[in-house]
């Protein structure tokens, strides 16, 4: 899709050619051309801005404006041919502008370099894929609030350490969900806040020796401001690190998702039915409908976490300003956005369609002694210190273990047996819905405070 | 120093002991015994709010804040008996006051569980380490400021590819530094930001039955609010990854000034004099003076990112609410903290007795065909497109490396060989200073610019 | 436990003294202690080469030898006093023999350097630990080998996805472990190998003008020859990286293990029964009955694989030779080993006692359609395609579902309401015996299968 | 260039169609087309065995034999159609298959599942390869033997801490490189040799009721035996993350060789000229020659290291057997592949072509008191203890830095003011030629031990 040819940059210097394997090697336009469009919003930009200073003529930023506006759109039709004797998307594009408006093409590099050129072009197109992700992760929020209202009263076993501990509501359960995407979202408006710096006018490393007006083209180009050294904007990748860490983030977070609802989908659990359209099935047991999204959205967390540590060692002890080393930061990018896009959106779609199966859910929490907590509580309000009500309560648990029954199928006589604090009223504490609707204060499970979550969250995601 | 013994925690429960290797193997007490502090600050504030809502007397309360102080003491005073057998910190203080106060200590744990205690610690203990973070950091700060104040005008080779580019100033070259390291410090402030919620009330997972005020507690403790899902609360260590992300950020940053201040000090580079106190020597050679910290510290780099690496995959595929596994995020976040505390208290110290060879470096700046853009630029503003200038000092270059000659020692004739625009007055736009003076927009090398910089840096610090 | 104080090694060259605070930032003495046993044994043999070559007499040799020993012993009574101004462990020992046997002490530093010196020391150390792993790692082995044998005839249900796949046996998928553990086993081996060869000699980085005999010193220490070339010798970190990775891999393995083991413990999947000695209780729910120990493990298998990533990264881009980066080494490995050594004991001394609850995982088996490959495979013995005979299957499992009976219950008319080809002796292929028994090819779940694969196993352990 | 339909694999089962965005969400076969060849292979091994155990008749064999070639063809010439309703490589084959050779085509899957399919394609694959990977690690030790045997005599500095420490042979300094990449190779063997083991034949999980001959089979793809356990067939992907693990390392080596090559080309270095086909220009600079590939690279370790933290998180806490999770291990195994064999491709290429500038080096090696080392062990022979020769050789130093000359410099007079034991004879040990040419035991940098190193490196390499 390449044709290959053995030009190139600064060849007056060189005695050799390059070796056409190493043209390869080092080329980067089969994976930067994806830049395209912002490498001609940024030199519209640019050319725009030195027309204003008076290194352009009006004429000249014209015909550049004309040239790489066709320019798009032969990109965008397809038509456009990459070159890899060009290197990158910036050459490709400035060498089409030249064939097409001639000298004025030529001028279009004034004033600027390829290094602080491509760290402009990058901080834009990672702008652009934040709003996606931040499109995509509101829609997974809202989707998770929806669900958890319609289960603001569903009890569920909680589990700690994977065992019953005390029954909760599935609704509160899917609104820590809620809160961790809360924290990821705050992340990624953090993020983009420091993204949103202009390293255009750096040039190769130290400014450049013409009269540019940053300002100007910061603003042309929406960014905060221009950056505030020149060696410092061609060589950061912070933002590339700081996306990718926040991208991590969020990723663990879909693999706990994603290891609950496999979880709750195994017909041990049997908690929940996931929606067909986001299962499949087996080449070889027909019986099999796998929860192939969470898996694959599971499997996914390591390849972003690998993204990071990619690029934390990519710059580790890489000395000032820029390297070619820095190439290698937009693979991993690039994958870790459309990674992230992709998994939000696929959570997005599939979580309005996941089904509890309540009766399973409320069961699974009369086992487990998911009471013995409350129990210990009413003894401590009937004076008995906690301590001393936690071992009481775990000799209770111990006959009910033998026995086979739950705490609240023992007989007060029983109960007894173990501490005399306890009276007939027990048994109103010993039920699921007592145990949930005790736990009203902030943050607790009860469903009077699910709902109360549950509006201040809409009111957040309007 | 810590004495083995079999009884623990809900024995009642149990049929069997638990295994004495076991016991050791499961413990936190060695490590988390730095978190004593918090804990008591935590349990004072908790029995104060238990006491504000009726759960605890006033003698109570008074009793248990009476212990805990005596227990700091102990602790601080290093006569605490730390003992495995009471597995944690938590259990350890609280066993303690018991030991102190009778009854009244058995009641510290009402409304509460070591799953939202411990995570409680862990952000008191988390925001105080981050607030000495910010100090060593903010020293460092002031001391690259004063040192590029003393170099606004050094004029030293700037570097791209580890090539010769473009002379720059060192004060630009150590403000560049300084920018790193304002980012630093803005995810630091937010990192902190999101840390500062408590979680302390969530209890196991799901709240407690106990009529608590959490935003008593939170109050007292300095939180900004109590955390809004309980579930979340107790398996949430976003704080420690994002923090150790952070961290990786600052020791990547730190690993690349490790790895100029090395080639600065190399006799082939010679820019620069360390500090003999922060150098070695060898055992072997009389001759050698080691930097032995800025290597120190860029291979801690490593670490950092090991620890990141840790606590995601630990987090990975973790199902609510809180597991076993999570025990294992506090020894990296203590060691990363520790690292970070060190290395930029370390070269807080040695940067402002780095001594520029200012000779050496302007020497170095003369070598390398620097001001080659600045006759690219040159024949620009005498009307050449760029990319044609861009051919025609190449050119030069050829020649002066076949002669071994700057381009600032071809003659007239010789440069006018190359292009008749070229005129007399070339000579003055090739020379290193007026070079750097012609880079006097924002971020750019001009000595005007870098005071400018400088000075805005300064009113940032104070 | 270490008193600080400003003299150090190399002071003649330096005009100032180093600042304390970094004298503790750059001293390894408080972790390299631990290879205290290893140095002296490294010196003891260099000290018998020494004088076997003619460097040192026979007086000194032994009056070396006789210091040393001596040191040894204090140091195994922990008496002796370690110092941060002798910054490492071998300037410490070497310090305390000036100090016991004068002059002579001096000399045991002729013809080495402590570049070799620590590589030496370090591949001592790491070649006992990995003996110590491998016989915890066989113990497990021997272990499951052991418990797989109780189980060979034990059905229960296999799974992909989590979803029921088709009966296998307890014994089988036992044994799935043991095979990971076999190749970790080989891979220790492959690392043992080449972890064997000697630095020593190589001095600081070029070898020694002495004419040291590297062989003798090589089989003194039962190295398997002395390495090739001094300056690979004095750099090469590989053999920690190979371990670490190694270790990455094992507690990979250990993670999965661990996954299952809580799972079949869940209250939901109830499979097995968990040893009380390797489980703990919780501070708030008297009922609980964690699986501690595999959590922990779990949590462990991010640790490892932290300092894996910590060691890549240390050593990227360094220069040959030596750098004191190298010695960010020592705390990760030292770590690694540790962790090792510890999970796997843990689950050695864990395994023998988990009870497999037989009928629960039959009852599980039951449900979820485990033998419907077999009635694809039943179809297509009797002449259909495979692939038209999983669509057949696939509407049986859908009437299944519908009316919440499993293959084995559907009625013959109704099987041949879905392909006339079924006939009455369908009924014996849908048992889950007769499923099992059917895989009965090299590496399958039948029982005889799964007892001759027992029986190589022991055979390989013996 | 795949087109997107809505009907899939075990659609009976399934009462709502998969979502369009989940298919191509789902969907491998963008990249594991790759496996194209092997899966062929493999299918045509699989159907040969059914022949000879009696499953399919020859006929059947032929026709799917002819099929699978032609098909191999189509996919050779381009022309096969890709299809994302086929969802991967194994289907869009069979698939094609059956429109092919009708009903013959379905029944290739007999006895197999696509679990055990695509882990024997996957192993095949990586076997090809390392095939690859070793013929370039081959090509490159070759190089660097043979540019060694150029410079066994060529003086060069050697550094520890990037101080000039000792002088050494450039040709010893590159046969430090050799010897790491014994060691990778010896690496990729073992991994090899673990790798080239048979999953065929697990199918799902369980092995198959059919009478398959895995012996057969594993005979006829060359591997060196089939798996022993079914479910650990299919789980297993121990050999992507070892393979990744080696990997890791080798590009540490090159990342190191290319710090090396790019410090080495420095103006402030100046020891070698990389050749022009491996450099670039600037954009800009017109003089610039940028060592394009060694930093491109250095840049790719993290590439690398960042798959393998992606697969060892991936496969963490996995339960048996497979899980969609495990699509996920293709994109980080084919990159690392592709970039080992392109790294170690352009490396070969580039190192016989790299020119050493010998008189630079020679120079450089005279200052920086390089053979203070050689005085030390002078005196010692002169019967000082080497801890006081280390004493008074620092005191030389010191007068050396202060006069600026180097320890030959220095007058016998000044010398023998140090130490009375220095005679006329020391200058000859403080000559260059005399300290290399003193290192003479077996790893030494002595020019006859580095030639008998050299020749030793060609006789392993025939």
């Amino acid at each position: 899709m390449t044709s290959v040819n053995s030009e190139k940059l600064s060849s007056a210097r060189f005695a050799q050619a390059t070796d056409a394997f190493v043209e390869v090697f080092t080329a980067s336009v089969d994976f930067d051309q994806r830049m395209a469009a912002q490498d001609i919003q940024g030199s519209i930009a640019h050319a725009t801005m030195l027309c204003a200073v008076g290194i352009l003529t009006e004429a000249e930023r014209d015909a550049i404006i004309g040239g790489l506006t066709q320019i798009g759109g032969e990109i965008d039709r397809g038509e456009f041919v990459w070159s890899i004797k060009q290197e990158d998307v910036h050459m490709n594009i400035e060498a089409r502008l030249t064939d097409l408006i001639g000298i004025a093409g030529k001028k279009l590099h004034t004033g600027r370099s390829r290094n602080d050129q491509v760290a402009t072009d990058i901080r834009l197109y990672l702008r652009s894929e934040i709003v996606q992700i931040t499109a995509q992760l509101t829609r997974l929020q809202a989707a998770i609030v929806e669900l958890a209202a319609q289960h603001a009263d569903t009890i569920m076993p909680g589990f700690t350490h994977l065992q019953v501990a005390q029954p909760i509501t599935f609704g509160h359960h899917l609104m820590a969900w809620f809160e961790m995407l809360i924290r990821d979202r705050e992340r990624l408006d953090d993020c983009a806040k420091r993204l949103n710096v202009m390293p255009l006018g750096a040039a190769a490393l130290a400014g450049t020796s013409y009269p540019i007006d940053r300002q100007l083209t910061a603003e042309l180009l929406g960014f905060s401001r221009p950056s505030a050294n020149s060696l410092d904007s061609v060589s950061d990748r912070d933002f590339a690190i700081e996306f990718t860490a926040v991208a991590s983030l969020i990723m663990m977070h879909l693999s706990r998702f994603s290891e609950e609802l496999i979880l709750w989908s195994s017909a041990q659990f049997d908690f929940i039915d996931m929606p067909d359209a986001f299962c499949t099935g087996s080449s070889i047991m027909p019986q099999k409908k796998n929860p192939d999204v969470p898996e694959l959205v599971r499997g996914k967390s390591g390849r972003v976490t690998g993204h990071l540590v990619a690029l934390l060692m990519l710059m580790k002890s890489q000395p000032l300003a820029y390297n070619k080393d820095n190439q290698e930061d937009k693979e991993p990018l690039f994958d870790t956005a459309d990674t992230l896009v992709n998994c939000l959106r696929a959570y997005a779609d599939m979580v309005p369609h996941i089904t509890a199966k309540k009766a399973n859910m409320y069961q699974s929490a009369k086992r487990g002694f998911a009471t013995a907590t409350d129990l210990a509580d009413y003894l401590v309000r009937k004076g008995m210190a906690f301590r001393d009500a936690h071992e009481v309560v775990g000799l209770a648990v111990r006959l009910g273990l033998e026995t086979q029954r739950d705490l609240s199928e023992l007989t007060l006589a029983e109960l007894q047996g173990f501490s005399p604090l306890i009276t007939e009223d027990v048994f109103g504490y010993l039920t699921l819905e007592g145990s949930v609707a005790a736990r009203r204060h902030i943050g607790g499970t009860a469903p009077e405070t699910v709902r109360l979550a549950i509006e201040a969250a809409r009111q957040r995601l309007v």
